[in-house]
Parts: structure tokens; sequence; C-alpha cells
């Protein structure tokens, strides 16, 4: 399994993923599943997948030769976020044409999802979610995250914190927060995870770390989240009519 | 959808079950999925469902008629929790021939999933989770819940903070928050919902409340939770390199 969260701010964008792959619980890898499109001062953008992992890395490299050839649409040529979005969505119905069937003759579903976001220019920073179909929805105001694989453990602190307004660097504290809820849960996600950071304007990646079991600030979060969750716990009232009369 | 949740304790147990059932987002009702086999001082027993409501409802009049005949066995004759378990699984399997070839041809899958717990006589307390095949497993020290339903969103909180040592009281405020998380997360889970409470060796219902949006204990959890969260999540510092700089 995977989980990626990507949050859109008007400061910025967060993304965050783990690394952990499997076939069956007998079968686990480290992949990283975050890829970045770069030309500084000009455009910036990330993209993270989950699903299987032959289809992610057969839709990167296509995305990647593509910015390589002379001739062509890709990434770079993209005149906005829009267009960069439907670009990732084509080059995935490429895959999908090239792989689809002979996947269905192993009964393996042609399963992918995709979180894709950055900066071209002076538009400002948008966020699309792709589906397998090649289809896709851009966030909103209303809704200012994308998670895709195992979303549902790390949701609720995301829904409880995080709006527009949030700064970066709070986005990112909350994703690690929700990844952290996410890996004591699932199994099947796990570290290192890479957390990427864009601000508003600065057309390039602000930060990339890759975080490890020996990570001081996300060791730090995991503890002090989990004291401050049973802290907060126990400073509520219990309900008095349940105790023993 | 559905989120019920049984916690063993060693203070006693604690059932927390919502209310809504749904064919569909345009077809919601409100349906009890809790119910409680007891004879005061002997036994007291209760049941949660997940899953087809026809077939808990076909499940739960099964067994409330086996009370009620004067020969064969039934929930009041079982002479263990264990044997009580059994009589659930098999009262289901029952339900399954009655049904599941009908189901089959409107291609409805045979989908239910309970959460059976209470005390006979001298033996513990003790939690059962019974699946459609009519087997089941039962809580251990390690593991001293199970979910139903919808058990993802609400499952973080509980493996934080409950232990077989925590209280009943305390126990019941866990659920409560977990069933906000819950209620926040799935439209298809709602209010109103059955708390209940069983002291060990109390062999009776200790306390049955229904909760609904003007209940004043569960709307302070909803309310100073959120808060809490907010300011924990506050008071974590902020990683500092991803501050713009």
């Amino acid at each position: 399994m995977t989980y990626c969260v990507g949050i859109l701010l008007d400061a910025g964008m967060v993304f965050l993923a783990d690394s952990r792959t499997n076939a069956g619980v007998d079968q686990i890898s480290t992949f990283r599943k975050i890829s970045v499109f770069e030309k500084p001062g000009e455009r910036v953008m990330v993209l993270m997948s989950a699903g299987n992992l032959a289809i992610s890395q057969a839709l990167n490299n296509s995305l990647r030769n593509k910015t390589l050839a002379t001739d062509g649409d890709s990434l770079f040529t993209a005149q906005d976020m829009f267009a960069a979005a439907r670009h990732v969505g084509d080059t995935l119905r490429e895959v999908h044409r090239y792989d689809a069937e002979a996947l269905k003759d192993h009964n393996i579903e042609f399963n992918a999802s995709l979180v894709f976001g950055g900066q071209i220019g002076r538009e400002p920073p948008r966020l699309f979610c792709i589906y397998a179909a090649g289809n896709f929805i851009e966030a909103t105001p209303d809704t200012p995250y994308f998670q895709i694989g195992e979303s549902k453990y790390g949701k609720p602190i995301l829904d409880r914190v995080v709006s527009r307004s949030t700064s970066v660097a709070q986005a990112a504290k909350c994703a690690l927060i929700s990844m952290d809820s996410t890996i004591r849960s699932n199994l099947s996600v796990g570290l290192p995870l890479d957390l990427l950071s864009i601000h508003r304007d600065g057309l390039r990646v602000q930060s990339h770390v890759s975080i490890n079991e020996d990570h001081d600030y996300f060791r730090m979060i995991r503890t002090r989240w989990s004291e401050s969750l049973r802290h907060a716990f126990h400073e509520l009232p219990d309900p008095e009519w349940m105790r023993r009369s």
C-alpha cells in the first residue's frame, strides 16, 4: 500500500509520501513515490503515485522522456497547470493502451492514482488528483488537500487543522502527524518518507527531505503527539454517569 | 454504513453503535444496531451488527425467539460466553441457509459482521467478533477491542488510549471520540448513538443511553476534543527548516 498527501495553501504546497510497496505481506520493498519536474524560476511540478508500481514507473519514465525530447508536448512545454495535469492524464492513458490488456489477461486491475501539483509562471499554485482513467479533479479552497492510497487513518487530523491559510511549515507538521497515524495502523505504509515543499512564486522546490527512523523532528512529532493526545484525553471529563455506583 | 466498537476491560465492557443505515446516499434511515439479552444477576449479553440490515434483523429475531422457546438451545441456556458466541454463529448460519441463495440471485453478498460480548455467571466478561460465515475470534489482552463497519477513521485514538486497565468511563469517553472522528469523515455513520456499559460481575446492563445532537456530554466531547487537538497541534514546534528563508 501507499499513503501520499498533497496540500495546497495560499503560501505554497506540501507533498508527503511514504516509500513502502508490497506484493502481499511477504514481499515488501522501498520505492520512492514522488517525482519532481522543475525548471527553477520558470516552473515546478511534483507528482506522487499510488497503486501498481509498474504503472507509475512507466508513467514517470514516459513523462521524463517527453521533457527531454526536442519536439512534442511535455511538462516543460505546458502553458499552465491544467494543461500539465491533462498531459499527465494523457500519458497515463498511453500506459493504459500499452499495458491494460496484458494485465487483464492476468486478472490484474489497472490501478493507479496520482496527486499532481505545482506552479507555472505567474499562475497561482494548483493541485490535482488524477485517476486511473486519466481524468482529474482540482483542489478548491473548500478542500485544500488530496490523499491517495491508505487515506482514512490520517484524514481526521487534516480535516481538523488544515485550511488554505495554514502556513507551509504547519501543513508539513500536520501531514507528518497524519502519516504517523497511518503508519501506526497500516503495516504496509512505512519509512522512509519524502517530504517536499514549494513556496508560492518560488518556482522551485523549497525543501526536500528524506525522513528515516532517526530523523529528529519526526521522532519528536511521533513522541510528543502521542503524549499530547493522551494528555488531552485525560483532561476531558469522564462521563460520570458511567462510574460504578 | 455503520460504525460499532466493543471494548473489553478488566473493569467491564463498553459498547457503542451508531444508528444510520443506507441503501445508497439517497435512502438513509435510523435503525438501532445494538441488542441486549439479559437475565439480571445471571447473565448479560450485547450484540452489535454491521452489514445487511435484513440479515441482522433476521438473526436478532431468531435469537430472541429461541430465548422465548421452552426447549432447545438459546442465549439463555448457554453455559458460557464461548457457547453463546457459537450459538450466535450457528443462528447466523441458519439465516444464511434460508436467505443466501436468494440474495445471490440478485447479486447481493451475504454481508454481516457482529461484535458480541457479555458475562455469564462467574466467568469473566468475554468479547467476540463474529464473521458472516458464523466463525469468530475472541479479544485478548493485546487487542482489547473490536470494531465493525467503518473502522479506520476511529482506530488511531483507540490504539493510543485503550488498554485492559482503562476504566469503563474512560473507555466510553474514548469510544465517543472514536465515533466523533468517524461521523465527521463518513456521512453514512450518524446519530443517534447507543452507548452501553457493563461492569464486571454486575451481570446486568449498568448504563444504556441514547445520544442525540442535544446530548450535553457528547456535545462537550466534540467541541473540546477538537479544541484540544488544535491546541496540541499548535503547541508542537513547527519544522523550522521549512519556513521561507
